[in-house]
């Protein structure tokens, strides 16, 4: 079937919309009609060139919602009508990772996930015949997409798409850190690094789990006045400050926070976030996704007197048996997804959502079919 | 008073035996006299002088045990005649490390203790009428030293003290980390990096939680017999393999280990122990102290991927209060103390031990008084 898309023919280029072809779903597969995509960071980071992964030409977009149209055979947990929001990490509930209760980086799909093609190896998309890859197994940025069965969380019809297409990527990233991976209790102190969409959702997630005070450490100030009303008790702009810091934060709160998060992908803010954190108890999540090749590094001093490094992808959620219980959160006001939604726009215009992005303009503008 | 001591005079040379003089033990201190000292790496790492807070002239030694000879003013738990083992971490059950519940890095001696002085600001020791500084807050290496008591654990006057005074330093890190620091637990995989004194305690440590599989790695395979008597179910050297020595564990366990322990100080070891744990779960910690200034890095794709990086000192053991246990575990054999001592000898005989631990020949010397 014929599908508009905005296509990322190659990197550091601007996508074009176009009408691609869409090929049926095979087994284990299911044909998706997005309504809503958020426009994410990790998009731009991929279009730009930088990421490792990028595949071109590529169909982007891993923040959507939609409605199943076709599923293939074998499907059984989804039925045409049914509403979703595709997942990038899947879960399919009988690799070892699924099994072990301890982690939710499924692999099933990952080795053919990350080269942009489906589990038989080839691709759904084309475009005069040539073929158009996968994106994080998502591919929100076309009308009709082809998900696996294992990569679609159900959710209930009655959400609100345009806010709950966030739930996809960037605010359970957020929010799934603060309780699944770092595990915050009430009274904790908490510092987040970069306040875009997932900084914010920190920031929500810290307010949640009744942490005493929340740090919000930005260099772009315009971002503290949202940041405040979310939750966060103190704003910080880096360039207001000669020390480094990770001092100054050590300063503030008479020794270090108990929970640092870094949600920008900055190899240095990286560090500074380990070192902020509480000497004998304080631990720090790495959400931000890093350029190619770059590492962080520290004083192992620092993790023998107690502090702790630790990542989260996707906040350590399981899609498909924990994204339905947000998206009811989300309905009965436990998650306030409003504030995110800064723009809304149509397909055609999805390269003024990059350039919001990159301008600091916009925390997320879901685009609309 | 006049005691017999090693006195590290200058970084790089032989410890010297000489006689020094010793000062009444103020308040809040207490005069003990050592029977017996293990010489650990720490020792030998401060005499060489690649320690940044490396003080001298001073007397070393951090794992002993002794007896109280005379109190301070104010002293309430300890009497003389009481056994005793030196604490180079301090538990003075006040602070707000103490009182946190979550680390064991009491600090209320610390900043005095890192300069090689007595809460006070002074030293008991000298020597010719010239200060000699304490260190590590223990000075084992003298027949006579000023502890505080906070830095004291009272052991069962019964136990052995030439095994038990490895519980001052060595076996408890390494045992306490398993337990403490990572938690392992029946059926986990283990790798421990370094077959020194604290990477075998490391292993009897996980013999104890019931480690499925304990994975030894040392570039000296003379130590392998030991290790696999210990409870060591595979020995790898680095040297008789190609790949990386990461690649290498991950291709023996299946895609990782559950917990790495890094018990040598190298910080390029410490990078190979946390990129050979399981993706999603794996857990390093570091134990070994690296050098002045040297960092560790990895890609932050390693711990976003679910891998967590934790650092332990002295096991995450509070020493006032766990350490009396632990010598009751030596004493009825559940800690067997007796394979770490491979060598004693006197006091006059010390610079031997460095030189058969520089060596690799042996795992502890112990030196009686």
């Amino acid at each position: 079937m014929k599908s508009r898309a905005a296509v990322a023919f190659a990197a550091g280029e601007p996508l074009k919309i176009v009408e691609i072809d869409v090929a049926p779903p095979q087994a284990g597969e299911v044909l998706v009609k997005i309504t809503h995509t958020g426009v994410c960071h990790t998009d731009a980071f991929t279009l730009s060139g930088d990421d490792p992964e990028g595949i071109f030409p590529s169909v982007l977009g891993h923040e959507g919602a939609g409605i199943v149209v076709e599923v293939g055979e074998g499907v059984t947990s989804l039925a045409p009508g049914d509403h979703v929001i595709p997942l990038y990490t899947a879960e399919c509930r009988e690799c070892k990772f699924c099994l072990s209760g301890k982690t939710n980086l499924c692999q099933k799909v990952r080795a053919t996930q990350g080269k942009g093609l489906m589990p038989d190896g080839t691709t759904r998309f084309s475009y005069n015949g040539e073929p158009i890859y996968h994106y994080m197994g998502c591919s929100t940025f076309s009308e009709y997409t082809v998900v696996n069965e294992i990569s679609l969380a159900k959710i209930n019809p009655e959400a609100n798409p345009e806010q709950v297409c966030l739930l996809g990527c960037g605010v359970t990233t957020g929010i799934g850190a603060v309780h699944n991976t770092a595990k915050v209790k009430a009274g904790d102190t908490v510092a987040v690094f970069g306040l875009g969409g997932i900084g914010l959702a920190v920031i929500q997630g810290a307010v949640q789990a009744g942490a005493s005070r929340i740090l919000a450490i930005d260099t772009n100030a315009g971002k503290f006045d949202l940041a405040t009303s979310m939750g966060a008790t103190d704003c910080i702009n880096p360039k207001d400050h000669d020390k480094p810091i990770q001092d100054v934060i050590v300063d503030l709160t008479d020794g270090g926070v108990d929970f640092s998060f870094e949600c920008i992908g900055n190899v240095n803010v990286m560090r500074a976030a380990l070192e902020c954190c509480h000497k004998g108890w304080g631990e720090s999540v790495i959400i931000g996704v890093a350029g190619a090749g770059q590492e962080i590094s520290t004083r192992p001093f620092q993790l023998v007197t107690g502090r702790v490094w630790r990542g989260s992808a996707f906040g350590g959620v399981k899609g498909r048996t924990q994204l339905p219980g947000m998206v009811e959160d989300a309905m009965a006001g436990r998650i306030d997804l409003e504030p995110f939604v800064t723009h809304t726009m149509g397909l055609e215009q999805i390269n003024e959502a990059f350039e919001l992005m990159h301008a600091g303009k916009s925390i997320r503008t879901v685009v609309h079919f």
